[in-house]
């Protein structure tokens, strides 16, 4: 079958590999019909994250057709429309109730490579995905692949950032970074009765598309965004940041949009930044900092209902739709920020 | 001054009253600019609340300008513009931070006679406002009166009803009512995330208001609303139900609306109605029942910064702007049902 | 195999019926090796559940040992020892997720007869137990079996009526009932920071435990329990009560027992019993009624940490263990009130 | 009239200052009781929190009688048994509300300088306190002043850290440092459930309370505290973690006693420390951090409540009672780590 694969910084193609077959008793063979290029597939094809394998098959965001049932498969049945989520967890230990999937002994994540448990990803044909009572979710039927695709990863990661980082309504907020996430975000915070919503972000297509989703677009080429919120708010400042972009420059702007007392969310992934602040200075200005790891397992079945009614339409940020074999050049589109979020789809 | 006063069951006229004067330091003399007719006024009318002395002035729902001050006032000045709460607590005991007002020692409900501590209302052209502090709020400086207005009652009750009910994303409601505090209800629920509201009202303006609001209306006269909302649904019913007016009737009805496992909050002021179900089937169904009092303490300056931003635009409700002289005309078209929310300016 | 039978009000039998077998893939065939008698069974015994067919095995609360694995489980182990739910249910849907396992459509609960699902129950030498990677979760090493058995049902029953009943800390909390889940409420209350934790019932070896377990015990023969409770409190009543027992009395003297604005919860089986005042007269009283249904799902990981850590002794409760083939005598016991809680064990 | 003044690093003195008089509506002249040295004293001592004058009366943890009453005082007497909350805030406006006093216009602490509002310190024989309606709370008849004394600063602290750090009942907790913030923080975190609570401090006294308290100490002289930890749970790290000292080993302790997706919460005063982990590695490890501010208004009914019904003993903390002219001895006894918690009494 043909997959995307990584075999060195800079270097992502499509290959034939082998089908994958299943190997345990809770595995599903799932045919992929949507696989969306994610943010954090950028940080793979740069090589930041460690002990990933030249030939690993990526993607993480995913949505497909049973294709094949493991015997102790209980819930699925060959044919049904599924959603998976980015990460296989068992969903009954007390990690998993208690929505901290990452201590699950049964954890790994898809095409993520051996740090993650060396799971191949969904970037392909067909995958392999365990435990898939739990990790597989069945899409309404009137519900498009589009618009189910996000609700295993970055949808679901905008909205548990939007809860943890507890937005009540009446808050001003303030997302760094009008990406996917982002912008997902933007959408998100409102559920939870946000006043206004601020987004900033350099590109304009990406403010114009935020301002679309209900937000107050900032433009950092106007000046110091910190400023921009200040005049824009009477002179207050945000009580919940959430940060969707994860570098050192996203970081310290964060910060700086806080009032005191706020909450930031830190939901880009970031590796070795350093902090804008020191303890001392962040415990003086009364600061909650929360990172932020998305929880499809808890929340799909809650976004399905949210998808279904219209409240949300997460599919209204995908940018570009290829075929599966030019996934190399959508990585290099979103890589240069040239397209917003680019989703493959079978050849 | 002149002042609407209750002289017997459907009898409410405007008379001249003395103008109160300040009885303890924390009174505040506030000249009233605008004040609502309420639902509950209605059962005040009609004679249904006991303890109810002729000559009571009626209003707990107004704002004005500060025009006296006693001693002990600490935080308003004469000429400020302020919403009253409906009622006065001390804002500082155990109950007052519990949200439970009305176990508060110093708890009085303004304009609804001895049975809640026989304080003057605000449908008169000046107030004596106790505890002036904790009961006035200021109102930004950009707000209209009438954007203002509900904060001290039927917004904050709304509110409360949402808060309480424990709405969460995703979740089906159904409001009951689409009067006053229903519509105001049907806003708020979406602050929490609600997929969809539904409300049941037999008047088509106010389903019209409810459809513009956000709702999907539900017109009795089609069919038993409980069929329609699961027609509605494909077979649900909702996670939520909210009762905004207060009778058996309706009461009965949110009942067959709720899910099992549904909250059914109760706004609409209740009096000695019977419950639907027994006990017994209600705890069958796995029910949770609410009753609501409204918290502005709490919540009004949340409110102004929702109304602010534009996300809450109660005073769309208005449907009646009248001078003080002509309140008993405002009381009969409301209680006609012919105007769904008349306030009451200054002759 | 042994297993105890109802045939009838007041007739239940130990006798011979076929070992189940697996029949579904994510089935296991469970050797229970503690069963316990629940209040509820004896609902069953005199015949108030509706749809029982003679002959049906009971029980719902037990542990054991693997003794078959269907193909589809992929969790657990032949010789492994688990304890079960009391009920089962796909752990996975929109409302096991929420918590209302009732609206599972794979819910059934264990010898409760068609009702339910007709599920045979555990008070047997073996029990098939479907869904098992759910329904059953393995017990820690060091844990009896004794100790684990009540996680199934009335342990996490009595925690979730404490969890939803809201207790904060500081909180005056009645208990109605000092029988097995009134005696593990009083110490789950504490779990939520209760100040004082008040236990009514009228036997007085109940009464010593609901002492030992930290409550202040209250002694109906001593007077109107309502105005012990203020007496005992300087004038109060709770602020949360939690009614254990289910019955028209009891469930009038909760009514009684809770503040202005109190939370009552309704943990007692109750069937079709009167509210003991009307919908008005609550809403007057601004209360909250809480149907409870426990979620082992949820929360017995949380009570294996708490039962390890010593904070809870669940197993203190227990007053009697017989073999299986003396399980009537052992419903007579409880029916009369002779005990406070039967465990069988085998013969 | 006698109080500690602060005259430069190391040096703090008792010595003849004016008495206080009224200077607002809302003031009260407070006759001091008692009044505790607090950990956040020794940082002024040392001259660590900036602008601080020379002659500065330090002090904000104290209770006393109220000796005269401002004209717009409305819900005090003269002659009335009071606890003071450590800071002046209006109670009344949003961010009052949420809980965020320091972002209160009308916010300063007391005996802290220039920094937090230039107010006197109540380690005097009298105290003005501003806004004293809100500021003061009457303290129950039964209850001395050392049970009380605590509420308004460390108890609160104590317990909004455990609030905030959201214990949920099975929670592994770690303090670091028993000193009384630490000690308290053990308390409180049983209030919400914690299956074990850990103490880690080098004096074995204070470890020894600790175990008194609930805790399970550990002595860091025994080998790293991580390493203990691990050993008494069997592998786990803290799911929470509360850091009550305040420099950079103990910080840098805190992080590796927390698991992966630990809260830490940071009790203990930080001015400049750096963090012990890059942002991006805390990312990678899910953690949340918050900042902790007590919040004596809201909650110190509460712990009245808790304290009146004997769930907590704060009092037992105190272990040196000195009169007012011995301060400086006490505060070099504290500094010295000689003794866990002196008090202040009037000569």
């Amino acid at each position: 079958m043909k997959a995307l694969c990584w075999f060195g910084p800079g270097d992502v193609r499509v290959v034939e590999v082998p089908k994958p077959t299943l190997q345990a008793g809770g595995d599903v063979i799932l045919r992929v019909t949507r696989a969306a290029v994610c943010g954090s597939d950028l940080h793979l094809l740069h090589g930041k994250i460690p002990k990933l394998a030249p030939g690993t098959v990526l993607g993480h965001e995913f949505v497909g057709v049973v294709e094949e049932v493991g015997l102790a498969v209980s819930g699925l049945q060959v044919g049904q429309r599924c959603a998976a989520a980015m990460f296989v967890a068992c969903g009954r230990c007390l990690q998993c109730w208690s929505g901290q999937h990452p201590r699950c002994s049964e954890y790994a994540m898809f095409g993520m490579g051996d740090l993650m448990g060396g799971l191949a990803g969904g970037q392909a044909e067909y995958v392999r995905v365990p435990l898939a009572d739990m990790t597989l979710c069945p899409i309404p039927d009137a519900m498009s692949d589009d618009a189910a695709l996000f609700t295993g990863d970055i949808l679901a990661t905008a909205y548990t950032a939007c809860l943890q980082s507890g937005i009540r309504p009446g808050d001003l907020v303030a997302v760094v970074g009008a990406g996917p996430v982002g912008l997902l975000t933007v959408s998100c915070a409102q559920l939870f009765g946000a006043a206004r919503v601020f987004a900033v972000d350099p590109i304009s297509e990406r403010r114009e598309i935020a301002r679309q989703l209900g937000a107050v677009p900032i433009d950092p080429a106007q000046g110091d965004p910190a400023a921009s919120l200040r005049q824009l708010t009477g002179g207050s400042r945000a009580d919940v940041v959430i940060e969707a972009v994860g570098n050192r420059e996203t970081l310290e702007l964060a910060w700086r949009l806080g009032a005191t007392g706020a909450t930031v969310a830190l939901v880009g992934i970031l590796v070795d930044e350093p902090w804008p602040q020191s303890a001392g200075q962040a415990w003086m200005r009364n600061l909650t900092i929360r990172t932020v790891i998305g929880q499809p397992y808890r929340h799909r079945q809650t976004l399905f209902r949210l998808i279904e009614s219209g409240v949300l339409q997460p599919q209204s940020i995908i940018s570009q739709s290829v075929p599966l074999s030019q996934a190399a050049e959508a990585y290099a589109a979103m890589d240069a920020r040239r397209t917003l979020k680019a989703v493959l789809r079978p050849d």
